[in-house]
Order: structure tokens, then C-alpha cells, then sequence
């Protein structure tokens, strides 16, 4: 945590007041110290206290007391989402997303470029500098504005933002991610697999955001998985979780081979779904045969897990009417119980909103304890 | 929670003060006030308050004061573990094994029987109370000094202590196994799958003691598994977590067959692993064939949760000179990253000592709220 600007120190009983705080007020219409001392179980000279620190922070705004108030005005209090800013970014084998977006996690403005698998790790990396720039020039910030920084890779990576194995882009294995963005932006860094932030961003504000034990399929050119257990991002010991594809008999290496023989020459697996909608019985076999492989894992993870919902995402969620069916049935030949399945509603954004995630519990995590970017105090 | 007779009531600030005075005194050898004052950061006074109550309770005694002291001697208070009695049972296809223990969960008394998997309800239930029975008799206990009961059971159990369903033994399946034995012990009741307890034992005071995230085998006649999660049993939304042995392509539904063909007509299978000990080559290779078919469904659990360690309790965990070194090799093959393997020391008891710290988990959440059982206040 050395990456962090330090401010000036609150103590830990305030810190978590201020945390509370602001929690009642991001998730709520603009309180007065009345109802926020209510809502938090704090006292009112503690509200009154933590408010007045938030608004010299400009963590929160004053606002004019409600129309039509009688008596002694009170004045209310609203976080102000727009006091930072957060940059999420995806890198993927065929795309780059960034995304630039408020504390609350709206976006203002996002980028995206096509890349090729194939193409070098150095010139990879000047496509995603470039992106970012575009990005943030978009959206009228200058890098000191950005807070906090996520950002979601293919493969696996380490606790120190580095691509330790990447299957889908050869070349990508040994970047250091969290280092090259350093260079980027000024805030703290952190950089997590893209499966396992497709999750995340559906636990947050997806359609799994009520649900403590949940089943992310990234369901596209590649298939991976990710895991909330309890509520939380599962990551595993050596933030290796969800891997599952990597085993054979799990079905998940050979399961695109039956769109691709469909496709004969073409290399757009959209138009094996597109057939099968339209009742190419060929197309329905190809589909079939793919989801019967890719059920092989789900239900290993299913079973193991047995979470109540599956939620499908990536590129071929967009074709979730052909395939989650096909699915229900695989899944119930396998499971003891077959939870329930829903398809992700955030298209190609879900990695991306979710390195955004990341990047505001880091903000979350870090900014109560005083060390906040220079822009923010 | 209707089954717990109810006593006077603590304030919730005082359960908690009163949790961590017993818990630092149930972790360490007796204590001053002052000690306990500083190790729990309660106040002298809420201390005093605390251990007075206590004492009261009959929860913790007081010692004389240390020899040699010098001034005015400090009281000390020690944990009494045997201000009430744990029952812990497992029930399983072939044997049943009913433990008592005291409060740290050391066993006084355990009885074991054998029972046919052919046996039906009726019968397996009979057995059962004699077993207990028997077990409280040989500890000089009566049924109203248990304070709580844990009870493992082959088979998915529910939230209310029904077998829902035991392929092993199927006349179990609808048995509910907590209103059984609330007509035995008058405390409160908890039943849970026999490979999730194996795992809380071994996180309890096994070999996962300080694993965060542990795969737990049960290798024996069936091969079943039990999650930790962050430190604590992974139940799963329908408490159907770890049973990836229902899926075909996990490879344990054959596997035991390695094993039986080269028994021929025998049906003592420690007798391969005997063989295979001595260097017998066809016993060698049925080992391996088995543990072949063992490790797929353990990869699949391996590079899902991606453990920090794996754990080999059972049965079969007594050969586990034979089977550890050809398990490692098959997970080295098929998982990104192979945790640690270690092997249970718990022998036959892991399940039972499992049940025992599922009663103990029920005597820490309700007996702070002044819900004991009559003999306890």
C-alpha cells in the first residue's frame, strides 16, 4: 500500500462514523442529521461532527433545506458522487474496453478498441495507453482526477497486478499490469482476472445482486467462471478459483470446436446462433453439442458449490434465448439440484463494470483512513 | 429455535463481553481479571461484571490465587469444561459411532457399532438409541446433561435435520433425523451430512486447523467431499455444497470398482491396499486406476476453489502411504496449481468429532442469550 498519497489521519472510531456515513447517503436521497443519525445508530454530535469533516473533504454537499419546511430549516446532506473519478478497464484477447466513471460508479464516457490475439505484448500495450487516453480526454479528466484504477485481464493474475499465465494470449504472460498503469494514472492500482470481475460487477449491480452463493459463465470465444461464495469475490489461495475449464472432462476446451465445425470458414460464431433461431436443425445440433460440453463443467461447479443462481455472461450472452434452455436440461440431468439461471443484462460491459468495482472498493478501503489522492483533499 | 428451554436474558453488549471473557479463558490457562481485561479490551470493571456472572452460571470456576504471590492475591478463572456434556453421533452405511465429550470436546466416552447398509429404518434406528444409550451410560451421564447434540449423517441433509436424500442407504432417505433425536437429549439438536463435519473437524483441530480454504476427501467405500470456505463449512444454498461425486465425469462413481475387481469375491478392501504395499504389481496398478478416477473429481474441486490445501480423511485414509504419492501426480497433471496434500489423523472418529463441533458452534450461539439447558443454570 505504498502507492497511495497520505493525507491527514482520522482516528479508527472515526473512520468507520465517516464510513457509515457515507454509506447511508450514497444509498439514499440527500438525509438531514436527524435521519442520517438514525440511520447509522450514531449520535447527533457525532453526525454533526463527521458531516462537517465530510463536507470540508468534499465527500458530501450541502444542500438548501426542502421546500415547504416549517420551523427551523434543516439542512441536508448528499454524497457527491462527481468529487472523483474511476477508471475500469478490460483487456481482453479480441478488445480493450475503458470505461471513465463517477464515485457511484456512472459512467461518463468509454472507449472501446478491437485488438487481435495475436498481435505483440508491446503493441498491446500502446493499443491500451492509447485507449485509456482517449478515454479519459473523452471525458474531460486529467489523470490526477482518477481516484482509483481497475483493471481486468485474461488469464490469471497475481496479488501484484501480474499476469502470471495466459492461455488465450501467449504474449501476455509476464506483464506486469499494475506497474504499467502506474505509470498511467496516480492512484492506487489493482488488477484482477476478467472472469472473476464479470462476477463481481454482477454481485454489485447485475442480476446476482441479491444472491450470497452465485455461478458466473463467461460464455463466449473462450469459457471461464467466476465465483461469489457469501456474498464475496471468490478468489482462492492463489487466486486460481474458477479454473475449471483447464480440465478436460470438464468439456469447456472442446465445447466451441462444434461451432466452429458449423461455421466451416466463417469466423463469426453469432451466425451459428442466428441459424439456430431461425431453425437451421444443424445449427440447433452445433448449439446443443456446445452446450452440452460446457454443462459438463457447469454442473461440476454447480455441484460443488450449490449455488442458487447461474448467471450466464460474455460475448454469447447476447444469444442466451438459443442457449439456456439447452442448458437448463443438461444442468438438471446432472445436478441434485439445478439452481436457477439468469442471463447477464450488461453485454460486453460486465468486465469492465466490474474493474470498476474493484477499483471502488479500493477507494472504499482506503480513502476513510486519510490517504486520498491530492486532488481529494 | 423452540427447542432450547430459555433462562434469564443478558443484554446483547453483555452475551458478547461474556463470549470473549469465555473464550480467551476456554484458550489459555487461567486468568487474573486484569489479564483477562487486557486480552478481551473490556474494561476492569465490565471484567469483573462478566466473571462474576459467570461464576454464577457455573461456566467458569475461580482458582486459589498463584503461589508466591506477593500483595494482595489476584483471583483467577479458569474455563469449566465440564459444566456440561456435547453428544456427538455418526451414522453412517456401515457403522454408527456415538462420542460424549465435555465442553473443549474431549471425548469421556465413545461406542461404536457395525451396521449393514441393508438394514432398514426401523432397525438402524433401534441400533442407534442403543448406541447412544450405551454411550451415556459408560460416560456416568444422563440425557439431561447434554447440552447440545451433534449428529453426522450419510446422505444430503436439510435445515431441519431431514435425510433428503442417502443413495448409499436408501431406506434413509425422509428420516428426520433431528426429531429423532430430540426424543433421546433434550438440548438442542443439529444434523449435518457426514463429509461436510469431517471437514469442520479438520478445521476444528485437524490437519486444516489454519487453512483458509480446504478440499477435504472422504475416501472410503464412497468417495464424498466437504468444502472450508474462508475459514468455515461451505453448506451451499440447498446445503448440497461438495457432491460432485453425482456427476459421472468426476470419475467417482467407477472408481471403487478398480479396487472390488481385484478383490474378485473378497469385500475387505484394505486388503489391496496391503498388497500394494507389499509390491504386488496388479494391486499396485487397481490402486492407481482407482486413484486415477479419484483425482478428476478432486481437480475439478482443486481448480474450482483453488485451496490452499487438500485433505484425505475415510477409510481409506489409513493407506494413505499408498495413495497419497500417485494422488499428487494425477492432480500435478491435471490442476494449475496443486495445493498441499495432508492426510486426517482422525482415523474413523474425523465425522463423529465433526458432529461434536457442530454441537459446540449451537452451545456458543445460544447459551450467551441465557437459552441453556435446565441443568446448566
Amino acid at each position: 500500500m505504498t502507492d497511495e498519497p497520505s493525507g491527514g489521519d482520522l482516528s479508527r472510531l472515526r473512520q468507520l462514523n465517516a464510513l457509515s456515513v457515507l454509506r447511508a447517503l450514497r444509498d439514499e436521497r440527500p438525509l438531514t442529521l436527524t435521519e442520517l443519525a438514525k440511520r447509522t445508530g450514531l449520535s447527533r454530535a457525532s453526525t454533526e461532527d463527521v458531516a462537517r469533516e465530510l463536507l470540508a473533504r468534499g465527500w458530501v454537499s450541502e444542500l438548501a433545506p426542502a421546500v415547504g419546511t416549517v420551523g427551523r430549516p434543516a439542512r441536508r446532506y448528499r454524497f457527491r458522487a462527481d468529487a472523483g473519478r474511476i477508471l475500469g478497464v478490460d483487456i481482453g484477447g479480441h478488445k480493450i474496453l475503458a470505461m471513465v466513471t463517477d464515485l457511484e460508479g456512472v459512467v461518463l464516457n468509454q472507449t472501446r478498441v478491437a485488438v487481435s490475439p495475436r498481435i505483440g505484448r508491446r503493441e498491446r500495450l500502446a493499443m491500451l495507453d492509447d485507449c485509456v487516453t482517449t478515454t479519459l480526454a473523452g471525458a474531460g479528466v486529467t489523470p490526477d482526477q482518477i481516484w482509483s484504477t481497475g483493471v481486468a485481464s485474461t488469464g490469471l493474475v497475481d496479488g501484484t497486478g501480474n499476469v502470471m499465465l495466459s492461455d488465450s494470449v501467449p504474449e501476455w504472460t509476464g506483464v506486469n499490469l499494475a506497474a504499467h498503469f502506474r505509470r498511467l494514472v496516480p492512484g492506487p492500482v489493482r488488477v484482477e482476472n476478467d472472469c472473476k470481475l464479470a462476477a463481481l460487477a454482477e454481485s454489485w449491480r447485475g442480476v446476482a445482486r441479491y444472491a450470497g452463493n452465485v455461478v458466473f459463465l463467461l460464455a463466449g470465444l473462450r469459457t471461464g467462471a467466476g465465483l461469489i461464495i457469501d456474498g464475496k469475490l471468490h478468489r482462492g489461495f492463489g487466486n486460481a478459483a474458477g479454473e475449471i475449464g483447464a480440465l478436460p472432462a470438464a468439456g469447456w476446451l472442446r465445447a466451441p470446436q462444434h461451432l466452429y465445425d458449423w461455421l466451416g470458414g466463417g469466423d463469426d460464431v453469432e451466425d451459428v446462433f442466428l441459424a439456430a433461431r431461425d431453425g437451421d436443425r444443424t445449427a440447433i445440433r452445433a448449439v446443443r453439442a456446445y452446450i452440452r460440453d460446457i454443462a459438463v463443467g457447469a454442473s461440476a461447479l454447480v455441484l460443488t458449490l450449490d449455488p442458487e443462481l447461474v448467471v450466464i455472461g460474455g460475448g454469447f450472452s447476447r444469444s442466451a434465448d438459443v442457449l439456456v434452455e439447452p442448458l437448463r436440461r443438461e444442468l438438471d440431468r446432472w445436478c441434485l439440484r439445478t439452481p436457477e439461471i439468469r442471463v447477464s443484462g450488461f453485454g460486453a460491459e460486465g468486465v469492465a463494470l466490474g474493474a470498476v468495482r474493484l477499483a471502488l472498493e479500493q477507494v472504499e478501503a482506503t480513502r476513510y483512513d486519510g490517504k486520498l489522492p491530492v486532488s481529494a483533499i
